[in-house]
């Protein structure tokens, strides 16, 4: 298989380890815009070669892995060098806008729109790592409107790597991811935020944070460039998951402030049932 | 030496086992009001005999590790027990409160007040590991407090362990585990309710989730028996965090609602120094 990777960073990297281990015969091409990536790729032998739009057109797949808001960019000028016969998949962490701006595209056939869900906090292709997407879930937005023979490809390939795959329409998904990762990550930040304003003076203070604190606030070591055109692509979700957060803990607040402690404790066990639900994450191995 | 353990669960727990290797010949006695987790100790190898107050006077060292509203109830009572050569330390995660509340005891000398820095998200005897407490730091409050021979022998044990020690007043202790430690778990608890309040018909849309929601909630899995009275006891420090954190977010979501997405980024830039903080924290190995 002739692969291309547009975007060789953890995301783009480790689909290139998966694909380069499960089949050592393929060409794996690397584009990025930094050259410096592109350098460390071919250094680490993630990647055989570096490529251009022109290798798109004797491309089996090509896997586009970069910011949300350069894919809405670059996606239709990708497709307009694809060739007829190629797959193009991306791993955007958005939908709706991704799929609206292909929606008319003349090679609409040859995309499919995904959001393999997996990553960590790193980024660059030294945090590429093989197995990330083993176990892992791929969301697959509007199946119906990509080639059935393009479809078959992609899904052998995500397969291979050991992904689950998960059918929904972009509105779904955008609305429901940012429940369960986009808010997260602004959680995380903020808690970042508001312990390094208030220790900045006190830089002996961090001796007291435990691995509780390392495991909340891991999130906000992310990418701004990575999710600033998230939240900005998925702004009327994210702006209502948060309303609903801060409204939860200004509640919370009020029953520490009234000393309803029984509400307190109330509180925590009904969101105990979390274990349950977590049981079901299939978890990164490092 | 003759150890006494009061509460025999994760913190207890792993300190027994930690004391019972380095010093096979150690004798460890567990004191738990849950007979249960008594018998389950025993079981697994943890302690090497159940006792009561009684066991107290002869005892070289009492760990004291139960939730903080009983540890109020119950500390006084193990002094009156404890014999003059007995160092009592507890594990509580409050410091201000649990200090007043032994200020005059006639035997304030044979107590130390500690705070180990160290735990999972679990809870009981079975959820006791050994080797919790190696690097991690432990907070030692009012040191001077301390008989000069019993303190000597309290911190060869922890240094036996591997604990960093770090010493502090109860009130500075208060307030800033309320950021590093307490404000997480809220944040933590809240998130988890949050999406478990908008997913609850959709048990599907879990198969979204990502190890990165799994790590921001995973301390919404925390035993609320050991949580509410940590936020009781530390009420003003913890509303306090929780109102700069309300405040963050609603910032943040402005610059959302606003379309400033240099700003968005940049308060995520700046964020983003919790890597270099972070690298000081030792984690928990599993």
């Amino acid at each position: 298989m002739n692969i291309v990777v547009i975007g060789i960073g953890l995301i783009g990297g480790s689909f290139a380890k998966d694909i380069k281990k499960l089949n050592p015969r393929s060409e794996i091409i690397g584009i990025d815009k930094s050259e410096s990536h592109l350098d460390e790729a071919l250094a680490l032998g993630i990647i055989d070669a570096k490529g251009d739009y022109g290798s798109l057109a004797s491309a089996d797949m090509v896997f586009v892995s970069i910011p949300v808001n350069a894919l809405m960019q670059e996606l239709p000028k990708i497709l307009d060098t694809a060739g007829d016969e190629t797959v193009v998949v991306d791993a955007g962490s958005t939908k709706s806008l991704i799929c609206q701006v292909v929606a008319n595209h003349p090679k609409r056939r040859n995309y499919m729109a995904c959001h393999p869900i997996a990553g960590t906090e790193f980024s660059g292709p030294s945090a590429a790592i093989e197995g990330l997407y083993d176990g892992k879930t791929n969301i697959i937005c509007e199946v119906e409107k990509t080639a059935f023979k393009l479809q078959e490809r992609a899904l052998a390939v995500f397969q291979e790597i050991g992904m689950r795959i998960r059918y929904m329409n972009p509105e779904a998904h955008d609305k429901h991811i940012a429940y369960v990762s986009h808010l997260s990550h602004i959680s995380s930040f903020m808690l970042g935020k508001t312990v390094i304003e208030k220790e900045k003076n006190e830089r002996d203070i961090f001796d007291m944070a435990g691995s509780g604190f390392e495991s909340t606030v891991r999130l906000a070591k992310s990418s701004p460039d990575m999710w600033t055109p998230i939240f900005e692509q998925n702004k009327d979700n994210v702006v209502e998951t948060l309303e609903e957060y801060i409204q939860n803990l200004i509640t919370f607040k009020k029953l520490i402030e009234d000393n309803d402690f029984e509400r307190v404790h109330q509180e925590m066990s009904n969101t105990n049932k979390i274990k349950q639900i977590l049981k079901g994450i299939p978890l990164t191995k490092k």
